[in-house]
């Protein structure tokens, strides 16, 4: 290393460089090289390219090391370049040779790949269920503010009567779209791509059907071509699941800061849960909608940035692959907060009531009162001639009453149809 | 109109502003709101909003309007804004009073809501259907070809002996994760938005489980505001399936024009499928291929154009959401034809053998050269010595023997796996 | 071309995949590449590759098309690839073997070049030019209205005095950031790129500083290889421009739809620039700068889209680069009608006065009370705890004079020294 | 704060949450802070906002500060929020209530907003510096590789000659664009936004061309309202500037990848900048430029990513704003590194002599070859057949001299031309 040996600034500036930020990541990734290192050796053992001793040696190991990091005990220093160099350093002070086969008929690529797959699953089930929490929430809150009224806008402008029920339900619904692409995403780590070493296989004669039942997945990857370039596609299915949860996040999001303006004031929070202003007592600052907000704009934009970074690239391994990490586990970290901050504020939220009784609002019932007319046996042609005029000339009295009646309408919200639609699609995940 | 009225320049300028290329799109579009606007049609007849008569009468005009779209005699002429005006004013030309009578209970962003749903529901079944072609042809590449070899590179150096085999089959089995993202959009877009009216429902008592029927969705977007907030959703979940498939595509079109290049000389197509130059006899100019490339490279792009669109709308109608469709349905129109030309070209591919007899290619069989000594018996560390004096003095000689057998490997292709694979995904999308 | 023969639909196909809108983009390219040929054409023959009446019967030629260009009577039939055989067709029509000539030294990507580079300059100027028209008028409309208040937000939520003068003004000022974009992309696409031939200059002596003198570029890109690369980099450079300016524009048609809303009734526009509804005479929809806002958004993703269409390709040409002209010309063409429509528009804006008069508006000026009691040598501490308790039992009365007089605030716009930044980079633009 | 209170786990979140890595970029931002603030105080003083004596005991306390960040002693612990904050802190730790009079006349956000204005515009020339040095380098190896010929490729096809002369440089001319970027970005940068306040000035009678000058910025942001308006603008310009350097490194690093694989072989780098394999010694993986290929690409996104997350937030501060800091410090240090890589590897490039007498290149030279015949006065027709039929019976023999003398080409670099643009515009820079 005599060029790069030019004193510690230039050797810290290149183990930066490509290095990077990985040793934080890798403790992340760090139990599952270990839970994927404990398959790949049993299976070592079994196919008889190592001895069952040296096997249950190596699994023990790693027990140990397994341990190690659940209890917090587990650094990866400077001289290490990543997990999988601590591991096998760890093995290898242990076992002495012994520690050295479990890298047999696997390579470094091989390693990250499946460690990132059951990773990136872990992850995905767990924002499945975090969204389920959302959902639940939502749905209860919707069916206890089912008779509290909002306006509808379209163009922003005041047009049609709406409800929190109706608000709180419509994001929820909204959700399950969503877990579409987190399922889609779910499926597609869901397979095996240990065995593809290098990403073109081996001669040696690995049983990839082992390793696949012993770390749960569901398939495999057959094509070892298609297992190595899994990477980086891997975590861009998983960020597009999350660019669509967290559209829908941050759009609520904006209502919420919409309407705790005061020019809106349709909903407020507790003091705790808002920031204020010492000499404008008014000012409640959504500072967690809005950070919510601005971290799910960021979170959409994840797919584009790997999609810069492997786009034109030829199949087969390259270095900037390993980037992919950078990108996608501070994206799920922060999506979760999201997550988790929205369910937690949302439990806490305070809604207005008698909003509509303001004057502003009364055109928010034209279309209905047309409509009864309507029905009540006015032809069209004349009950809005008749209704443009009072409106004309200020005598319109808006009837305030509200007769939505229909399927997912403010008086037949349709909530259980919802939550059945949710079960199905998470039945559908699990039965997977 | 008096503001704009500044003679014609204005007017157009105007009216190219707000409509744009609306009417061209609308095409697509006709055939999907004539069905649409049928099974309300109906379902006013049935819940009596309309008689029976008059319900029959508009199917009887609404069918006429279909059969003028499908002979291609229907157009969009520039005093209509849009294809909704135009049918409902061919409606009212022949039916009087009655053609007006379609529009009750109804908005125009109903009708574009739905419009677009089975739009994008049935194109997302075409380019399903477009992508089993092209796996199939994949597939057959494969078996046909999975004795001849190719170097395999990583970091574009070359590492281990990959196949043509390997290579073809491993794109076939890449698609089936895009094909998860297609279900996903497909799925979203199969639930129906009628009712929803300018986004709140409506005070008539509309039978939205008769039109979810009669249009053959699978189920709807029950809460109406949800229902709403599905215009740009649904669109920018069918540009992620693109997406998706747009990489894997341009991929494998980038490997395809390397692989052309004079350096690798790996395949070939005939001149008919390339553009060549009158004085340099050698260029085969995969044209084809680079604009595949370019063009999926764009419709990687596609989600995050929506992103950007959408980001910060809060809840309701926004006029922009037009903006839609001048994405998506170019988008859509050039996927499938890039699925189509790759597939189209791909029949046509002419692989060369013995590649790997350039002495170029030797050291990609010093890995397994060291794995059988392994697996004969010499200690790891002895054959690692061994091989590395040979290589190093120059008496290195390959065994170019491939004993590739473990799954997914070049000797074991899986192919029927893979098939297989397929087969259950295909199969769920159809159950659901 | 036997294998695309397949009849008509399988051609059409083909055709539209590989020429796509090139015709139509074409005609807007058509008058500089006619002007770049008349520049080589006269190259040619001052350097003897062709005689002087061959120089000069090409230039006649190609200004007799030039003129057929500019009376509209110009087509670029389905038979031609693009303007360039086009034009080629004509003059050989017109001259023989002459006609042919004008190929000569040059290669079609240097033709694209070129008529790009000149193309994009000029709508770069025309830009600039839009962009000081609608920066005149929002200072001639701070002007008018900088004794009308506003309500100033931040987090959404009332937080202190601010005026329609402040407001017109800021976005004035903020057009001249982005008008350092423009200046920027002007000079990159100011360089005679003519003479790269196919990217690597050619054996022929051609005069590139003549060339570059007749088409008026202030210099040239020397290196061959880079002015090939500066294929798809002018595009992008031109793109960033846009997006910089689009953001702005943006930005204010988002204020307007939201100062438009009921809720806040800052502003509102004649009827003939919203769309109203039939029976809720209150709604006034802003859908030319719902628009706006939308365009500028699709507008802001352009250089994303340029840069995953170019990413990691390799220099040389590669065919790909054709698809630059279908993202970069419309987005050119849709910003210059929003920068026009919302100039338009602004025209007939009408703001409310007296907006501040609203109760809920008097915390605005609590901060400026605070300040005029320290101000009048009340101690900060026992000036706040004084305005506190004051706030708290009600008996606050806002002191609703507004006495900011620095530099860029509510008393003292500034708007000669906006005027004159934005004059001194219009200078350094033109002394270029 | 009783609501959040609920045991450690939820305040580590919600802080983690809010705050972020808030507290590790601010330390990048307090050198400027400090600077900012001492500017602060001499203006307070001179208007008599405090005493001189109060603004001298300021100026000395943050001249400490300032120290203490210089010698790297200074830390911002988990009990402040944010830099501003431990400054103030450590103010009134030692000057008591003098301290807090820093305050007086500005906000947080104002703070934020000059720090990260001068910050940015001392990073966009450092940027600056660094580009020029890699230009000098780059200008330097093609002037001693001029000689070298390279073949030069379109469509990835070989295609015509061209040489390291002709390609370092190159990519010399190209980053003279991305300056003009960087040059509009520093003159973004270089406005003076303090005394904004909260966004819309104050009462209180601040002298801003005091602070404009102190603080060394060549003019000021003259409204509040703009001022406010460049959080965001100000890093998205930045972003965009990096952008386009990314763009042209990450071109470089592709072709260098490409160019050192075994099909290619043009270059080469010492084993110490590359990473081998033990028992595939022809390996040379190109790890620091797939790395800098990769970082670039995701700066080229970042752009996208702020533009994601400031899109449609109307006028006014907004809390998320402040995660622009976490998306444009970090892409920032990322290009500074990727060029200073750049720099020190191509210090030790090899290239190969002697590419183009592998007969596979012999083709590159028939279009020189043809221009030959031409300029001899055989007419191109008869000059295209006889070359044609040497092609094709084999005859052809490449006529390996090249005479490309004319601007830019192998025989006439114009490496001087090119520095005098590079010069012109760097004077450009600083006079401004």
């Amino acid at each position: 290393m005599k060029l790069w040996e030019k004193g510690f600034s230039t050797d810290a500036k290149i183990d930066q460089f490509t290095v990077g930020s990985d040793r934080e990541l890798d403790l992340v990734i760090a139990p599952y090289d270990v839970k994927a290192s404990i398959a790949h050796a049993q299976m070592l053992g079994k196919v008889g390219l190592i001895t069952s001793e040296e096997a249950i040696a190596l699994e023990e190991g790693l027990n140990d090391i397994g341990k190690q990091i659940e209890e917090g005990n587990f650094t990866i220093e400077d001289n290490f370049e990543d997990v999988h160099s601590k591991i096998e350093y760890l093995l290898t002070e242990k076992l002495g040779d012994t520690g050295k086969k479990i890298h047999a008929a696997r390579s470094r690529n091989d390693q990250v790949l499946v460690a990132m797959h059951l990773y990136l699953k872990n992850e995905l089930a767990e924002i499945s269920e975090e969204i389920q929490v959302l959902f639940d929430l939502l749905l209860s809150l919707a069916d206890r503010y089912k008779a509290s009224l909002l306006p509808g806008y379209t163009h922003l402008q005041i047009a049609m009567p709406s409800s929190f029920g109706l608000w709180f339900s419509a994001y929820a619904e909204s959700l399950i779209d969503d877990l579409y692409f987190v399922n889609a995403a779910h499926y597609i780590t869901d397979q095996n791509p240990l065995g593809s070493a290098a990403g073109y296989g081996s001669s040696f004669p690995i049983d990839r059907a082992y390793t696949t039942e012993a770390l749960g997945f569901s398939t495999l990857k057959y094509n070892v071509v298609a297992a190595q370039m899994s990477r980086g596609k891997a975590e861009k299915s998983t960020a597009i699941a999350l660019s669509s949860v967290a559209a829908t996040l941050g759009k609520l999001a904006m209502d919420i800061c919409l309407y705790m303006s005061q020019n809106f004031d349709f909903i407020t929070f507790p003091n705790e849960l808002t920031t204020g202003s010492s000499i404008m007592p008014h000012k409640k600052n959504p500072d967690v909608f809005e950070l919510i907000r601005g971290k799910c704009n960021k979170i959409q934009g994840v797919p584009n940035q790997l999609a810069l970074l492997t786009t034109n690239l030829p199949s087969g391994y390259h270095r900037e692959l390993q980037l992919t990490k950078e990108i996608i586990v501070p994206a799920i970290q922060e999506l979760k907060a999201c997550i988790e901050m929205t369910t937690f504020s949302l439990k806490n939220i305070i809604i207005k009531e008698h909003i509509l009784e303001d004057t502003k609002y009364d055109y928010l019932f034209s279309v209905d009162t047309l409509n009864d007319l309507v029905l009540s046996g006015v032809p069209f042609r004349d009950a809005y001639k008749q209704m443009g005029e009072a409106i004309e000339n200020g005598s319109f009295v808006p009837k305030r009453t509200i007769k939505h009646t229909h399927i997912g309408s403010i008086g037949n919200l349709c909530l259980n149809d919802i939550k059945s639609k949710m079960d199905l699609l998470r039945m559908m995940m699990r039965k997977k």
